[in-house]
């Protein structure tokens, strides 16, 4: 292959938002060309070998994709791909990668971090903080809470072991149940939820958003949880019932939620989550560390070169399933 | 020994504080009086074999001290035994027992919340949140950062586990300097506390208030941490120069603080940490989990029938050193 032969990547950003940092590191190795919106890609897709999308809640591509006359892979910068699962790609023959990886760790920080608030209230601290208000009050104790992993992906998997580090016991709830699995007590199947639900102190929803999972959690899972249980997103937005969360909340039947990831994103400032001082809300950034970009140039540039010299992808997407295996 | 002859054992609580709850269990064992101040002390105290002392902040026992006529034993429910360390008492015969063990674990959880919340930037996402506000950040990764634990005794001990568990690295600081330790990478010498503050990213105050540590944290100490760090105090108060602390913070010297602990306690409503947005604060509650009146009675009993019995006490306090050794 020649300079004159470099395969073309089409970065699909979000409308206003800047190219990736470190993009540069791709020009060196491909011709990049940029679009941010339907109208944009239809005149970058054709003679497109590769994309990379940033942007994970892009509807875009569907609607350009006639154009994408070349196209042999697509590679999401999210571990979220729900938005690239419509019918013309999944039946296609190209291949979808994700960020697997990249931001388990730190959506693992995150949801412990979320836990330990909710047990010693430090959200109620920040708030007499700001009133200048010394209040004691008697707090629980994290050690030997349950708590329920709800997707037993690589994220899942992380969380579960960050939390059983700190003497809390994980559970997980994943397609295939399993009792030999190193990081979790035990992954039961999805057909144990909602027994699941009742034995849980925190249930933190780590799944990709596909249409088994969206609007799972609704009124019958929120019966299932004990009161005194909270619930954490970090997940995706649909795979929760706003409204019934809501309901549930009021009702008493669930103690708090942590939320990074909503219905509809950004969150409305006139929505009623924000007042809610048992709810801990956060703008879908439960995974960026400082540094995350980077990382997933990297990442990507990885697979480059593989799909380059034609060695198989890593962090496949399976487009039955909606989301990359191990 | 009859019931005629049980011991005399008077709890020592702050004045207006109501009993302990679970009391009644000594009640069953002993004659049990109440004092709150010097004056019910002076009342209460001729003829006490034993004392409970459940306000750790308490001056009565030093002024009534001349009235302690039979006393052979002191227990503090408490870790810090600060209030007690009074000459006449440390050269007095009479025992010294805390309440080592209690607070561990809940003040591990704490600090290591308070750790991540910092690196999370939680406090920033509640103000948000209370505004209504949708503000996307990047924010830091706690894995690999560097704790310094000042005082390496049992709390500061538990501490170093929960950190190190999730793969932060702890480091202590201790009058015996030591690489074999289970818990910590490495415990340093006093004498290295200046080098070792340029380290670490949380600094973790969990030593006694002793004549050694009053003050301790002054404008030297703070010179000498990173201006990324973050101090967290849920020793003592007095440990920490709060004016110095303030100026630290005002510099830009050190990037934060999480204080459950303050030299004046309760926190006047106009002091000038209340407002401050890179201040974590909490009355005093960092190790008191729901529970924990119940768990301090439980060892009270347990100290006392080895005393009853003629055996040797646990958690003794070094009136020398002022704090229970391992």
């Amino acid at each position: 292959m020649t300079t004159a032969q470099k395969p073309v990547v089409t970065v699909l950003t979000a409308p206003g938002e800047p190219a990736p940092p470190g993009i540069e590191a791709i020009k060196a190795r491909a011709v990049v060309r940029f679009a941010c919106d339907e109208q944009t890609l239809r005149e970058t897709l054709p003679g497109t070998d590769v994309m990379m999308v940033t942007d994970f809640r892009t509807d875009a591509l569907e609607a350009a994709w006639p154009a994408a006359d070349n196209l042999k892979w697509i590679h999401a910068t999210s571990a979220g791909v729900d938005a690239l699962m419509f019918p013309a790609l999944i039946d296609s023959d190209v291949a979808v990668t994700n960020a697997r990886g990249i931001f388990d760790r730190t959506i693992a920080e995150y949801v412990l971090c979320t836990i330990l608030m909710f047990a010693k209230d430090f959200p109620g601290s920040i708030r007499l903080q700001m009133k200048r208000e010394w209040k004691h009050r008697d707090t629980e104790r994290a050690e030997g809470k349950q708590v329920l992993v709800v997707g037993a992906g690589s994220i899942g998997r992380q969380i579960a072991r960050l939390v059983n580090a700190i003497g809390l016991h994980a559970h997980g709830i994943a397609r295939t149940p399993r009792h030999d699995d190193p990081d979790f007590i035990a992954v039961h199947g999805n057909e144990e939820l909602y027994e699941q639900l009742g034995h849980a102190d925190y249930v933190v929803i780590a799944a990709p958003l596909t249409p088994q999972t969206e609007g799972l959690f609704d009124a019958r899972a929120f019966a299932a949880m004990k009161p005194s249980a909270r619930l954490i997103n970090i997940g995706r937005g649909p795979i929760v019932k706003t409204e019934a969360l809501i309901q549930a909340l009021d009702a008493g039947e669930i103690a708090g939620a942590g939320l990074d990831v909503f219905e509809e994103e950004p969150l409305p400032a006139d929505h009623p989550l924000w007042q809610r001082e048992n709810v801990i809300m956060t703008a879908h950034m439960a995974g960026d560390f400082i540094g995350w970009n980077r990382a997933l140039i990297d990442q990507f540039l990885e697979n480059f070169d593989r799909w380059h010299k034609g060695e198989d992808l890593f962090n496949r997407v399976n487009k039955t399933l909606g989301y990359a295996g191990a």
